[in-house]
C-alpha cells in the first residue's frame, strides 16, 4: 500500500504526461460522484467551520502577482477551495494579504457575501494567520486548508471528518507519501513518541526514509486552538510561527492526534509555475478522460485544453490542438477540427467547425459549416445550416439559417437574414470615424463580391448589389443595386511600356522609373470617355 | 521474458506518449517486413479460413456508431484485419450485425466483393456469432478473430499457423500479458489441468498473478468446431454465448492446445474511446518512427499526426503540428512548417509550405512557396516556383509557373497561366447568383490590386488590369483594362467635420449624428465633377 | 548510484518526454551557472587543446546532409562543442570533412578566424582524423571531443581536467551508464586488467551487465599520442582506425587510466534523426524550464518550442503550440496566445498577441494588441497601444502608437503615423509592375474601407479616405479624398431576373444561361445616368 502511493507521487516534473492515469480516473470517478450525485451528510456543515490561508506573498511563482489568482482550466486556484466547501455547505472565512483585493473579489464573484474575510496585514506564518480568525470561530472543529492545493476532493475533507469524528481526535490532518527530495512539503516525523512537522528548509534528512509528507489541511477542536494558538513560538530560521506547531503541542499534551494518508497527486500544492503546470495538467486530463467517457472522441488529447465548465455532446470529435474554453457548450456529432479556439461558444448539434477558427461569445447552430480561418465573436450568432468560410470575421452579428459567407469578408454590427449570399470581399462599413451603425441585410439578399455596405443601411429581401459596388443608400426589395466604374480596354499598352521600360533601364534616371510605374498601372486616372489618354 | 511483457503492456492511459518505443521499433520493424517484402508462404491460404466478427454493439464507446467505423491513422478500424488477412492470402468472411450496412459499404469499397458477408441479427454472444457461419466453414482450420483489435501483425498470424500445424493442435490462440486490474480481457486460467478463459467480468482474483489474458486470435480445426460449436452454454451473467468456451471444450476432451504469446500492444482490443486513442497514439507513433529512419526530420513528433497511406520524401522536415492526412505525398527537402493541414495533398520537391496553411486535393509543384494562411482546395494545382501567400484562398483552380498571388485573394474555378502576377485583394467572382463560371488569366498577365474578374472573362497574355477595376468583359493580349473612378480631394473637408462633430456632441440629436457620420466618410455619393457638392 | 545513473540514461524513444525531469532541472542549474556567472579558471585553457572530430559522413540520418548542419533549438549541432569550447577559452581545431564547407562557413560566421581547420579528406576512422592533426599539437594535454555530443556541459570538461590532473592519468575519458542493447555506443569493458571499448558493431554481450558506455570525450597526454597515434590498427570490420584503441594501448602499457562518469542524458550522440529529436527535446525542456523558473507560465509546455537564444520577461504567457524562435525578445506581463509563432521577434510589455499569429523580424511595442491571424515581417515596427487585427500582413512598414488596422489589410513598404485608421479591406498598392514605392499616412489620417493607395502617395495629417476609393495621388492635410461611382438601384431587377431563370431552366440553351448570369450580377456595364439601360 505503502509502496502504491509512493509511486503514484513521483514528481515528474516536465514529464507530468505520464502521470496518473489510472489513479485519477479511480479519482476522478469519485470527483464526479462527489461533485453532481451523492447527498450530502450535513452533520459536517454543523459541527465544521474552514479557514481557508489565502495571504501569502508568492514569492516563488515570480510572475509579480498571487499564484491563487492564476487560473487552472479557467478557475482561479482560489475559487477551487471555496467551491469545494460551498459544495460541502461549510462555512468559510478566507484569510487575505497580499493581493486581497483582487482575491476577494474574485471570491464575491463568485460567492457573493457568503463567504467572510480576514486581513492578514503582515505576514507572520501560518500560525499568525489563524490567530488572526479567532475572534470569528464559531464551530466545534475548524477547517484549515492552504489556499493552494486546487485538486483535494470533498470526499478527502468528508474522510477526515469522519475520521476526526470517529478517533474522538484533537488534531486530525492529510497526508501523502513522496520520496523526491526536491519538493518544498514538510515531513511528519515522529521522534520520542512526540509527532513533528519538519518544514522543507529546515529537513536535512533522508526524503526518502522521512516520504510522509503533510498536505496542509488540518481539522482541530476549537477549545484545542484557543488554549493553544498563542503557544506557537517563531524560533525558526524565517522568524515565521508555523501552523504545523500546533501538532507538536498536541502531541506533547498526549492529545489523540490522527491522520489520513491520500495520494500525493490530490494534495499538490502551487509554489511554484512547474508545480502549477504540474497541477494543472492533472486537472485537465481528468476532464478530458472524463469526456472521452461519455462518447467524445479526441484525437491528440495530450494537445487539447479544456476548461471545467466545457459540457461536449456524445459522438462529438475534438481535434489536436483544440481549446475549449470559458463556458464553451458544444453539441452531439459535432467535429472541431485542429488549433480551433472555442472561448465561451455554444455550438449546436452535427456542426462542423473546421481548423484554425477562433470563435468567442458567439452562438452557431445546428448543421453549420465553419472555417477552416473563420473568427467569430462579441455576441455573434450564426444560423443552422450557415457556412462562414475562410478568412471572414464576423463581430457583433447575427445571421439567420441557411445563409453563406465564405471568403474575406469583415460583418461587423450586421444583422443578416436567411438564405442570404455575401459575396467574397464583402465589407460592412459599420464605423464612419464617430460612431459604429448597423447593416441590414434581409432574407434572399444577393450581395455581390467585394461590396462595401456604407451603414446604416439595409439591402432588402431578394434584393441585389452588383460586384464591386459601394453601397451607401438602402437597396429595395428585388432590385439591384449597382455602383462602380465601366470598363476600358487600353489595346497595346502593355508594349508602350516596355518600350518605356526599356528606355528607363537604359538612362539612369530614377524619376523616370516612377513616372513610368504611376502610369503603367498604379496612378492611371481614369475618365469616363473611352477615347480620353492617359496622363 | 515474462517481466518483459509485463512491462511492455501497462497501460498508461493518457501517459500512452511512453509507451512502448524500443519494443515499437522492434515490431514496426517486422512489420515492414511483412507487409512490403516477405515472400509470403501460401500453404496457409489453402488451409486456412477466416471469420472476422464484427458484429458487436460497441455500446462502451457511446459516440452512437460501431468503434469499428472510427479511423486509426486515417482507416477504419474494420479494414485493419480485413487487409491483414488479405496481404496473407486468407479467405475471409465477416459477420456483421450492429450498423452492418456501414460495415459491408466500407469493406466493399477496400475489397470489392472478395470478401463474404453473415448477418448475425440478434447479437448472442461470439459463440453464437460463429456458429452463424457454419454452413461455409470450408477450410480445414477456421482463424476467429476480434474485428477490434488493428494492432496486429502477419506475424502474429502466420506464427499462430506455424505452431498450430507444429504442435498438431486442435486449438491454438494468442494471448498477451498484462497485470492492470482495469482492463477488460478475458485471463486465461489453468485450474486442474482444465484450461478456462475467465471473462473480465466474471473474473475477481489477482490481476496481478493471473496475468495472461486472452487477445481474441484463435485457430480451431474444422472437425473439433463442427463437433463442438453447439455444446456453448450461455449460463453466465449476460446470457451470452462465448467462443471462449471452446477452450474448455477441447480441454475438457484432452485435445491438444496451444498458445503464443505476444507483446500486449500487439493485440489490444478497443472497447472504449481511450482504448480507441491509444491503439491510435501507437499507430502513429509506428509510423512517424519509420518516417524518421527513412530521412524526415520531425520536430514534435508528438504533437503530428501522419496517416497510414501518407509518403514522405528524404530530408524534408515536418513541423509541429503539422497533420499528414489521406494519401498525401511529400517529395524531398521540403519543409512543413508548424500547424499546417495536408490533406491527400501531393507536394512535390523542394516546396516550402509555411505555417498555417490547409491544403486538400490539391497538387503543389516542385520549389513553391506557400503561406502562411494559404487555403487551397478542390483539384487545384499549384505550378513550380510558384508562390502563393497569406490569405488566399484556392479553389478549383490550375495556376502554371513562377506565378505569384501573395495577399488576400480568392481565386475560385480559374486557369491561370505561368509568370502571373496577381495582385493583392483580387477575387474571381465566379458565381453570378445561378452558376459557376471561369475566369481564365492567360502568361505574363499582371492583375492590379483588388481587381474583380466578372467570370466568364480571360485576360489575355501580357494584359494588365488597373488596381480597383471591375473587369467585366475580356482584356486583349499586351492590353490595359481599367474600370475605375476618378480621385477627387475635398479640401478642409475634415475641419467642417470637426465642427459638425463638436456640435453634435454638444446636442442630443441623435439624427445628426448620424447624418453627420455619413456625409462625413461613408454615405458620400460621389459624382465626377470635382466641383459637385456632398449632400 | 549507478542505479540513478541507468534509471536516467533509458532511451524512451518517441517517450523522451517523460525524461530527465529532476535530472534536467540539476543539470540545468549547473549549465546555467557555468554559462553566466562562474568566472572560470584559466590553468585549463594554458593547459589543453581541443580537437572537435567533425568530418564524418552522417550516414544514418539520411537526410543528404550532415547531421552537424542539423538545429537543436535553432542552433547549429557543430555550434554546441565550438560554443562550450569557446567559454572555457580553449584553443579549438576542428577536423572537417563530409560538407566541409558547410560546416567551416557556420563556425567562421559564429566564431570569425579563432577556430582552426583541418580537412581529413578520406573517412578512415576517428584515429585517422587525429593523426591528421598532429602537426599543430602544441599543448600537453589534447581534448578530443566528437563533434555530435550536444548536450555536454562546461561542468564535464572542467571536471574532466581536474581529475585528470589530479591522477595524473596519461588517458582520462567520460563515459555513462546504459543499459538498452539498442544504441550504438562503444562499451568499456576490463578484460583481464586490460580497458577496452567494443564499438557497438563488435559488441555481442549483455548490454545489462556491460552498461558502462564511452561518451567520446578524452583528454590525452600529448606525449603518449605522439608516440602510439600511428600504433592504432584497423583490424576491425569496418577497416577504420579507432581513435579508442588507444586506450587499450596505454592500458597494455600499463599508463594511468581515468574516468569520469556523467549522466546519459549529458553525452547523447547524435547518429539518427529519431536521436537529434531526443536531444532537441531534453534542451528545448531545459529552456522551458529554465524560463518557468524565472516568472514565465506556459500553458502546455510539452508543445511550445523555444530557442537557444529566447529570452521571457517575468509575468508573460506563452500559450499551446507557441514557437519562439531566433533572437525572439518578449517583455513582461504579455501574452502570446496558442500558435503563434515568433521568430526574431521583439515584443515590449504588456502586449497582447492573440492566437495563430506570425511575426518575423519585427518588432512590436508595449500594451499592443496583435491578431489573431496577423502576418507582421520584414524589419516592420508596430507601436505601442496599436491594435492589428486579423487577417492583416504588414510588411516592411512602420506603424506608430494608438494606430488601428483591424482587419482584413495588406499594409507593406508603407510609413503609417499615430492615431490612425487603416479601415478593413485597405491595400497598399506597393508594387507597379516594375517596382515598389513607398505609401506615407500621416498622423490623424482615417482610411475608408476598401481604399487602395497607389504608391508612392501620401495621406496628409488629419486627411481621410472615402470607402471604396482609389487614391492615386496626395491627399493634402484635412482633405477628403473620393475616387469611387454613384449608386444606382434598378428597381425590380430581381422579378426580371428570376423570369428569364424560369425561361432557362425551362429550355436547354446554355448560353441562355450565362447571358442571363453576366448580365444579372457580373457583367453589369455601369453607367453614369441612373436612366441607362442595363445591356
Amino acid at each position: 500500500m505503502k509502496n502504491l502511493y509512493k509511486k503514484s507521487s513521483i514528481i515528474l516534473g516536465l514529464s507530468m504526461i505520464d502521470l496518473h492515469d489510472s489513479y485519477a480516473r479511480l479519482v476522478y470517478a469519485l470527483f464526479i460522484t462527489t461533485n453532481h450525485e451523492k447527498k450530502r451528510d450535513d452533520v459536517i456543515s454543523h459541527n465544521v467551520q474552514a479557514i481557508i490561508l489565502a495571504a501569502g506573498k508568492s514569492a516563488r511563482v515570480k510572475t509579480g502577482k498571487s499564484k491563487l489568482l492564476e487560473t487552472i482550466c479557467g478557475q482561479e486556484l482560489i475559487l477551487y477551495p471555496t467551491r469545494l466547501l460551498a459544495d460541502l455547505a461549510i462555512a468559510t472565512l478566507v484569510v487575505t494579504g497580499y493581493q486581497k483585493e483582487h482575491i476577494e473579489e474574485i471570491i464575491k464573484k463568485q460567492h457573493g457575501d457568503s463567504i467572510t474575510f480576514i486581513t492578514q496585514h503582515e505576514q507572520h506564518g501560518t500560525g499568525h494567520a489563524i490567530a488572526c480568525t479567532q475572534d470569528i470561530w464559531s464551530a466545534e472543529h475548524i477547517l484549515i486548508i492552504n489556499g493552494d492545493i486546487p485538486l483535494v476532493t470533498a470526499d478527502i475533507i468528508e474522510n477526515l471528518y469522519t475520521q476526526h469524528i470517529a478517533s474522538n481526535a484533537t488534531i486530525s490532518f492529510v497526508t501523502a507519501h513522496n520520496t523526491d527530495p526536491s519538493i518544498g512539503y514538510g515531513r511528519v516525523i515522529k521522534k520520542e513518541n512526540v509527532i513533528h512537522i519538519i518544514e522543507a528548509q529546515e529537513f536535512h534528512d533522508d526524503p526518502a526514509e522521512h516520504c510522509c509528507i503533510n498536505a496542509g489541511i488540518y481539522l482541530i477542536k476549537k477549545t484545542f486552538l484557543q488554549k493553544n494558538i498563542h503557544d506557537i513560538k517563531c524560533n525558526n530560521a524565517n522568524k515565521e510561527f508555523y501552523c504545523t506547531d500546533l501538532i507538536t503541542i498536541a502531541s506533547n499534551q498526549n492529545e489523540p492526534i490522527h491522520t489520513i494518508t491520500v495520494p500525493f497527486d490530490r494534495i499538490r500544492g502551487i509554489n511554484t509555475l512547474h508545480e502549477l503546470w504540474a497541477a494543472e495538467h492533472i486537472k485537465r486530463s481528468e476532464l478530458i478522460t472524463y469526456w472521452m467517457n461519455n462518447g467524445v472522441r479526441f484525437c491528440l488529447p495530450h494537445n487539447a485544453h479544456v476548461d471545467l465548465n466545457v459540457t461536449i455532446g456524445a459522438g462529438s470529435f475534438i481535434g489536436s490542438g483544440v481549446h475549449l474554453l470559458g463556458r464553451t457548450t458544444i453539441g452531439t456529432q459535432c467535429n472541431i477540427a485542429p488549433f480551433t479556439v472555442l472561448d465561451n461558444a455554444t455550438v449546436g448539434d452535427n456542426t462542423k467547425i473546421l481548423s484554425h477558427c477562433v470563435i468567442s461569445n458567439a452562438t452557431i447552430g445546428n448543421d453549420a459549416l465553419i472555417g477552416p480561418f473563420a473568427h467569430i465573436k462579441q455576441e455573434s450568432h450564426v444560423g443552422n445550416q450557415t457556412v462562414i468560410g475562410n478568412f471572414v470575421e464576423i463581430k457583433k452579428t447575427i445571421i439567420g439559417d441557411n445563409t453563406k459567407a465564405k471568403h474575406l469578408s469583415y460583418l461587423g454590427d450586421a444583422q443578416i437574414g436567411s438564405g442570404v449570399n455575401i459575396g467574397a470581399g464583402t465589407i460592412t462599413c459599420n464605423h464612419n470615424g464617430i460612431k459604429k451603425n448597423k447593416t441590414i441585410i434581409e432574407d434572399q439578399a444577393y450581395i455581390g463580391a467585394n461590396t462595401l455596405l456604407i451603414a446604416p443601411v439595409t439591402v432588402q429581401t431578394n434584393a441585389f448589389t452588383a460586384a464591386g459596388s459601394v453601397i451607401t443608400h438602402d437597396v429595395p426589395k428585388n432590385a439591384l443595386a449597382i455602383g462602380r466604374s465601366q470598363q476600358v480596354n487600353k489595346e497595346g499598352y502593355a508594349l508602350t511600356m516596355q518600350e518605356k521600360k526599356q528606355k528607363k533601364n537604359e538612362s539612369t534616371d530614377e524619376s523616370l522609373d516612377n513616372h513610368t510605374a504611376q502610369s503603367f498601372i498604379g496612378a492611371v486616372r481614369t475618365t469616363h470617355d473611352a477615347s480620353s489618354t492617359i496622363e
